[in-house]
């Protein structure tokens, strides 16, 4: 079935999730990439939603889409050891692998359901491209690594890149770490931040480790360096977050900035800390999830994050009060409200980004059971359509030859680094 | 492609691994239920496994099978009140539902590559049928559980239970915990255990509750009541074991019995608590996986326990000690060695139970991470074949109708629930 650029309507609807409640049976009319009307109206072509629950899309709040050549190589190793493996291959790979690797990481996403993700990594231009060839929402940018990167050369590559933005996608300022960039960086990064007006993302208390280098160097603590610096606000992303003492949640919800939960990760990477959710989510924080980069996590699939979300809270509380809604809600608008994207929502006048979730592999499914479904036994694989601002960027197999293609040159790529 | 009752091979696997080793591109020889070669050679009718990975056929260890009508129901409550909602329903419930469910679950464990399950219910007459229409190997029998069954009435079934072992069918003694049972239904209990000389089976330190209800009942720790009670050995096999002490580790150790790792559930349910797997396997004790029930968990997906199982590890330890290679021999070894089933490897003369792993969205794969891919990558949804003692007893696709029938009716009854 194609979609024309004309309304259209995504008829019978098993169920569709709007963020806010649960619809059974129903249809949503789109037209110029907007949801127009939910009810029982149709308009324009018909696109049969028979069989599958309807949910806005997903957003993957941090990764690092150029990093799939790296996936699973020296896995398993400690994460010291690990980063030495990794950035040493990485101060010598070539453009062609990352390239290659964000193209395979889009289609992954795409095929999980993601309609957008915030990328740091080395190749924002590629990206950029890419997101526009595949439909895909990014927001990227260059990343300050001062080991790995000159930082006057990444100001000079983010004020390239921050001309490009487009429909699909956003320039946005990276700085790896506090840990990974000078004093000097940072200002640098702050001059962008303020006369770009860009979002800035940013690793932030990942390790304890991290947080005994930082505060050796400025005294305080991340949170409070990022405030010190000028980088904390209503634009600030900071993804980890698992070593964040309970004044520093207190800044970040007074400053309005944005928490990137990624639990897979942390727990893989075996960071220790804890991303305190609870805390978070009862003072109104916003927070988005991120699968990381697919060597850390392995998986680009945003359905595992949700129910490892809700997981590592149980694992950690001994209690059940955050949730399959939480976490559905953390994948969707959270991630929307990070970048300030409108939407994350299914009512009218919102952006026509929706995930299709094909019914066949999932059941028994009720009104009352739909989150729970959703949260703790589907996958990225249970999608069977992905809609980015009304247009189906995916179907199931679209993309299965482009990718098998990638992944055997990626195979030949990783077995040469051994 | 069709498997006749004679020699066959499975050709151009793109990789085998046999528990041990990872061999490339080889061929697989299997004739009469067992694996008669692996190289080269072929005999028979050709199966090609071109774009596959061969696996030992997963065992899921702890199971509920006849839970799906209750899968999502009353999720995200605390443990307590959960249970005293399911446990209201579970005493009125009809067989039907429950055969149905258990009919799903095995549809869902095929299609996630398991070849064995352990289980815990009430249906064991149902589940020894299904065993031989699905051709899939089980372990049941019913359940002592003292406020919803007569344990004589257990007692009576059990025996019947234990005439009907068949080539999938093993019957096991399920004692469901010690505090849902008296001191008079462990008797019982232990008397079928001498006399008949089968597996028993039961969920041991769950809850920081049941240890305190064990302590206070019989003045000493869980698994040490066990082996008081005679029922502690290399036939026993426990679930959960989150709150076990590190006597009690000694205690399996040195009697040679059997622990089921269940960490999703214990996750999702918020029991606390930390099963210490690195200590089991320092010790050499045998681990197995489980999923839990299809309510607790909520999905029947071996994958993804041994990718959760690594997580959790990691999450409480700070470090990178156990990882893929012992989540696949857990899931693999450790579920047959629990059961005395023989096999769990590929080699010749082993019973030919056969999991075989589509690769397409699975890459880069080489014969490095190939661990780590299976571990943190695939889950079941990638399973293109299972093969059970030769036979091939699922293939993608082969009961989506009946799944989607099934799945139907547990709606409607889930639905007359609430």
């Amino acid at each position: 079935m194609e979609i024309r650029d004309q309304p259209y309507t995504l008829t019978s609807c098993d169920f569709v999730f709007t963020g806010q409640q649960i619809l059974k049976n129903t249809n949503i009319i789109i037209d110029n990439g907007r949801i127009m009307e939910i009810g029982p109206e149709k308009e324009g072509d018909i696109f049969s939603c028979s069989g599958m629950i309807v949910i806005p899309g997903l957003i993957n709040a941090h990764t690092h889409s150029g990093m799939t050549y790296l996936r699973g190589y020296k896995d398993d190793l400690d994460l010291i050891p690990w980063l030495k493996e990794i950035w040493s291959i990485e101060s010598k790979a070539l453009p062609h692998w990352i390239r290659l690797s964000s193209e395979a990481s889009i289609i992954e996403m795409l095929s999980n359901g993601i309609t957008g993700f915030i990328d740091m990594y080395f190749n924002p231009k590629d990206v950029a491209e890419l997101s526009e060839i595949y439909g895909i929402k990014v927001s990227a940018g260059p990343t300050f690594l001062d080991s790995l990167k000159d930082p006057y050369e990444i100001d000079k590559e983010m004020r390239e890149v921050s001309t490009m933005a487009s429909s699909t996608f956003s320039p946005i300022i990276n700085v790896h770490s506090l840990y990974a960039v000078s004093e000097e960086t940072l200002k640098l990064a702050r001059q962008l931040f303020e006369e770009l007006g860009l979002g800035i993302h940013i690793h932030v208390s990942e390790t304890r480790e991290e947080l005994f280098q930082v505060k050796q160097r400025y005294g305080i603590f991340p949170v409070e360096v990022l405030k010190s610096k000028g980088l904390l606000g209503p634009r600030t992303i900071m993804a980890h977050l698992g070593w964040i003492s309970s004044w520093e949640i207190e800044l970040v919800k007074s400053m309005e900035a944005h928490a990137v939960h990624c639990p897979t990760s942390n727990m893989k990477l075996a960071t220790g800390g804890f991303f305190p959710l609870k805390e978070m989510l009862a003072r109104g924080i916003n927070v988005a999830l991120g699968t990381d980069g697919p060597a850390t996590n392995n998986t680009l699939d945003i359905f595992r994050e949700m129910k490892e979300a809700v997981l590592l809270e149980r694992q950690g509380y001994w209690e059940a009060s955050v949730g399959a809604k939480d976490a559905i809600r953390m994948a969707t608008l959270g991630g929307r409200k990070a970048v300030r994207l409108e939407g994350g929502v299914i009512e009218r006048g919102a952006p026509a980004d929706l995930s299709l979730v094909d019914m066949s592999n999932l059941g028994p499914i009720t009104e009352s059971n739909l989150n729970s479904i959703l949260t703790y036994v589907a996958t990225g694989r249970d999608i069977d359509y992905t809609i980015i601002d009304g247009k189906l960027v995916y179907r199931r197999g679209l993309y299965d030859s482009r990718l098998k293609q990638i992944y055997a040159e990626l195979t030949t790529i990783q077995e040469s680094l051994s």
